[in-house]
């Protein structure tokens, strides 16, 4: 983020985006998407984030270009947040974090989403895994979706919310270490006002910037001093340029600038 | 479950598990487990439970060996649920839909596991894919692990809990359909006493029973008159007495003749 500035570039290759893009919506189209996606953010942007319900729907064969997406990525020097919301407990928790934090693993990203529902607690062999390799997980706490506050906002038995559980757990994670500790949260653009302490010394993911309606003065006031640790995160809008790969890296880089204040820069 | 008896044998290749069947910890050794449960289980019992992250962890070749166990599965007979806990809004939920609740796709099953931290009305475009298709949804509301209730007893805006609120919203989905709905509930085996009315005129999927503790009685005092429509899962349990095909079949039919009182068999 110090080197490239904070924006994390979507990668959602949905139906409708390919055939905007003029690509089927098959293996070989998904592939050229991922790859022009890549070739146009990975080398600018500090951040790709795959979706990977987009790969999923093509099976085994959708994964395998995940995959090469990975290691292109890689290449070009940005750091991949695969969006994969998992979430279980026990060996099973573990099987995720082996999947996806190891560095070792076919399918190896630099941090993944994670979802709470089981506890944040249950999440504990994504966090020692991700401590123990150097990578990351972004939990999610406060989305900006109209069913999200049913759960996230849902006061727990010390009279809290869910969501802020959530980030003191993550807080309690990253506390003391920096510049920046690896357990970060998703926190939508568009939550309106919240009283929760959103700096939990790690980076938040923050989706729904730009055509969702997330500005840089909305974002700044609803994260405050927290503004400093966030990866806006934006696909459909930067997307939405291809495919042409040089306009697409200008609409990240116009994104990316839009957003550099925020982070000092 | 009236043909051939409640039980779900859960297939769970876990790496302690692939070792104590004499299998590595690789491509090869997950074909040679999933494809010898599939053989052991999927002509017997009513459903099949294969755990994703235990193919994730081994990329793209993993997941082809899980679209194989579904072909196989379904030549059989058995139903599949597909244990991947998914959630997310919008169409990243219809992408998740269309990769497991449409036959058509190359990792179809009968039903997903699914994760309503984003509320439970953001897998709407599951249960409409499902409806639409004549799949299935058991969305998590209660488990057993000792981290679940910081968010699933935590209290909703109208003073039940986040659990209650996904059984509600289960029960209408289902109201009225006969002979039970198509949306199920994943309830654990041993959560101990409760207040929330686990009828939801669905099948209740329940991990936790025989190795870890849930008997036919402690399943029938938690879930009641719902008891009939319980799916109780077992994994560890049943895969222990692997690798012989035989013995896998034989200890999996004495677990489905053990729960088969409870649905009245």
């Amino acid at each position: 983020m110090d080197l490239r500035g904070p924006l994390c570039a979507g990668i959602d290759p949905h139906p409708s985006l390919l055939h905007a893009w003029g690509l089927s919506d098959d293996v070989p189209g998904l592939e050229r998407f991922a790859m022009t996606a890549v070739e146009a953010f990975a080398g600018t942007v500090a951040a790709v984030k795959p979706q990977s319900a987009f790969f999923e729907r093509h099976g085994s064969a959708g994964i395998a270009v995940l995959e090469r997406l990975l290691a292109a990525a890689r290449e070009r020097g940005a750091l991949v947040v695969l969006d994969v919301k998992r979430g279980d407990i026990g060996s099973t928790a573990q099987a995720y974090a082996d999947a996806y934090l190891d560095p070792a693993a076919p399918l190896a990203a630099d941090a993944v989403t994670a979802s709470p529902f089981l506890g944040v607690g249950s999440l504990d062999p994504l966090f020692e895994t991700a401590e123990k390799h150097g990578t990351g997980v972004f939990v999610l706490a406060l989305t900006s979706n109209p069913e999200g506050p049913q759960v996230q906002h849902a006061r727990t038995s010390d009279g809290g919310t869910v969501a802020g559980a959530v980030l003191r757990s993550l807080a309690q994670r990253n506390a003391g270490v920096t510049p920046l500790g690896s357990f970060g949260a998703v926190v939508g653009a568009t939550i309106g006002e919240t009283s929760e302490d959103l700096d939990v010394n790690g980076p938040l993911l923050v989706p729904g910037v730009g055509a969702q309606g997330g500005t840089v003065d909305s974002v700044r006031r609803i994260f405050g001093s927290a503004s400093r640790h966030i990866l806006p995160s934006s696909s459909r809008e930067i997307l939405a340029a291809g495919p042409d790969v040089r306009a697409l890296r200008e609409a990240a880089q116009r994104a990316n600038d839009g957003f550099a204040p925020l982070v000092g820069r």
